[in-house]
């Protein structure tokens, strides 16, 4: 399959520059595409390996220029790498509608149409998996829980009981869904296991990377919004809501019944403590320990975390503290004050 | 089935107030309970929701002032409620004693009596399975590994070779006990893996969360003293030891050879550097690095951990700092003291 | 089998103190060791333990004064236990090469000699696995993933389409390779996914170890060269690329795009932000947290990262704050300054 530069063009809504007709054939990062291949320039960065490329046509930014190569120039171009991207990789992607013999499935289990069933899946009783829906080998399905349409499960994710899932959800491999909520309560000097009763709830368009854990509520719901997206290896606390279309990069914890809003940012290694709110829209920076509500928009840094410009004077003056340790001494000695 | 007010009181040791007659027949938190559920009230922030709720009784803490309701009093209302949990969810969980056709059992295995086991679950030469443990699909049990009986090992668990496990303990999905420590030693420019040869201990009613792995000692064992519970995504390196009844939250990491003792808890995200010992009942703050030895009783925070009220103070102080720093500029200048 | 202690010094290249003749049989910890075990001492904070132990021999380096005990004194005692381990655990580690038969390998995939595959393990289209590798139960290997020769996969490991892996690789428990990197663009609302069209080349003599997340590229490649050993629960993001012999310590993060050098060291909870160079042999301090370039044989810490001695300086006044913050109030009064 190929597509000239002009039909890229169209389908990403961008303009061309250079020679509309030329062929692509496909898509590769700046360093290793050839003649035959589009790329794209993401930062400014990475102009010298732009320089260098022997890329047939790159997507590139209105602010970039870029001279003597054939190009197409649009707002976003990411969003156009995006979009080329899925068009040359959906025949890469090929699953056969196909139970696999080896696989699982209980009598009571609702499998959609289309659907794509890998070796060794399991789907306990009374679970439903949406049509279209493709399911690695290895996967677990826990009695009762609903899998939208349009999913793609990949190997060795686990979805307990009772969970819901929405239509067109990703779940990279080792994936945990629906495990228990760490609810203990000491009683005679034991921690007693409070059973977690509740469920989860995924919303459609949500992305769940590689082994993140989204625990099950202790009563009610852990909810995660439409269109939220989560990295690898965060953890996601009993009850826990978050909005729609938040991103939550890679190892952050999110603590016991938090409510995220919609459009929130946290950055890797996040920690946020249990019982709070963040609301819409707001970023809490990498690393970041949050131990109280975040106003809607607010930029937020550090353990504590505080407003990020606070953050960052207090880090800056830190740094000067050896120095003023030595001043206010001097001052004292110059004063004839003893110490 | 349903049970009378008057019967949970009876069963969680609480004072029935309003009417002990009613039947109750699931439980469920405050926002979704029907009159035909009990609920509780588990933090006072949640009072609102209970004058809301629909809940048919409720189970508080002898300092609630809950009128016009039907309610449970009792010391601790989450005993309660766990108690009232265990008995409604009993039913729920039925796991017929049964070893799948499609499992992979060796001949020199022992399986207990009523034990479940799943479809793909793997138990390789000479490990025995206790009375009545459940294993769920896609479960690894190492050779010569012993799991104790009442055990519930949920999917995708990994128990490697040589694994000690002691009775009614839980392992949630993903997780890894017996991986290899991370033991290497720098030989011709080169680093030169240390074999893993010791083995894992886990004492009764231990609980280990989704996704957390637990290394086996590079010899000798790495212990987990019963009662323990382990929240997901937690490292316990290769040679630690932990008292009974900890609890160890989410993504912390404990380097190797700690020695951490009873009744210790580490809330999230903590960091332990080796070899240091944590005495019976400390606390570790969020996000705490702990770099020196953890007296009993104490409670520390911060990286490097300090002090609970030390690093408070210190942290008020540096946000005082960027003023600090204006005020010796200005007494220098009072002074004529050039800078 | 049994070695004496003068075979085992001949294959260390130690010297042998006491009973050369001795026969050793295992090799065990300080305080589980017998007569019929050889030890070793690796910290002298253990020196108490090596005198109550029953061990048979010891290996112990130079400065250490072991009078009336059979002892091999070597440079790297370390080093010779790994090796006499590796000996001795060579005969406990027996996988008769064989293909389970419950285990699904496609037509396409390409199976060297001496291979073991365990039970439902899956090889798909197009896969290569080298001679003499070892693939415990429930490993995934995605289409035309290249495997090298004498690896170790340990139980629930994903290995995903596309990635190239070098000879003598271990693998432990939960690991996953090749999944999806964090990579979405913001397109009218909504976080749309950008395809992750590259792949994984991971170098001869790599450990990766339980339950870490290695993700493939969003075009072009991530990389981890030759030798590099990565802990537990660790997130390698996409498009990095490690260097040769790198040590990456526990539930380390490196974000998107960043380049490692060699010998690079990369202690527990490390954050690395994305785009940044860590040249060769420069050492991250535990839980610090990376926002610059860090030089070559640079040792840094804190969080943002800085020189491990200004950081330190900065801690040792940040705690004294409390105590200028008097001092100022008293320098004020001296001076009659209100304020």
């Amino acid at each position: 399959m190929h597509l000239t530069v002009d039909e890229i063009a169209r389908m990403t809504g961008g303009i061309v520059q250079g020679d509309g007709a030329r062929a692509i054939e496909g898509a590769s990062g700046l360093q290793e595409a050839t003649e035959k291949d589009i790329s794209f320039l993401g930062n400014k960065k990475y102009l010298s390996f732009l320089e260098k490329s022997r890329a047939g046509a790159v997507l590139v930014s209105p602010d970039c220029d870029v001279k003597n190569r054939t190009a197409i120039v649009l707002k976003n171009p990411q969003y156009g790498w995006a979009k080329v991207l899925e068009i040359l990789s959906k025949e890469r992607l090929q699953h056969p509608a196909d139970i696999h013999p080896a696989s699982v499935v209980s009598k009571t289990a609702k499998i959609g149409k289309n659907v794509s069933l890998g070796a060794y899946a399991v789907v306990e009783d009374g679970a439903c998996v949406g049509d279209n829906t493709i399911v690695y080998p290895h996967v677990f399905i826990g009695a009762n829980t609903q899998i939208g349409s349009d999913c793609l499960i990949y190997p060795h994710v686990t979805i307990r009981e009772r969970v819901v899932i929405g239509d067109r959800c990703v779940f990279q491999p080792g994936a945990v869904i629906g495990a228990d909520g760490f609810g203990f309560t000491l009683y005679q000097g034991k921690h007693y296991k409070v059973p977690q009763v509740g469920g989860v709830e995924i919303g459609d368009d949500v992305e769940i990377q590689a082994n993140t854990t989204i625990d099950r509520a202790a009563a009610g719901m852990t909810r995660i919004g439409k269109g939220t997206k989560i990295d690898n290896l965060v953890q996601i606390a009993h009850n826990v809501e978050t909005g729609e279309n938040c991103l939550i990069a890679a190892m952050t914890g999110v603590a016991g019944s938090v409510k995220i809003g919609n459009y929130v940012t946290l950055a890797a290694q996040v920690g946020v403590a249990g019982h709070l709110k963040i609301e819409d829209s707001a970023v809490v920076g990498a690393q970041g320990g949050v131990t109280n509500d975040v106003e809607s928009k607010a930029v937020v840094w550090g353990t504590p975390a505080h407003p990020l410009k606070d953050e960052l004077k207090a880090i800056a003056s830190m740094r000067k503290l050896p120095r003023i340790l030595e001043e206010i001494k001097s001052l004292k000695k110059t004063l004839g004050i003893g110490s």
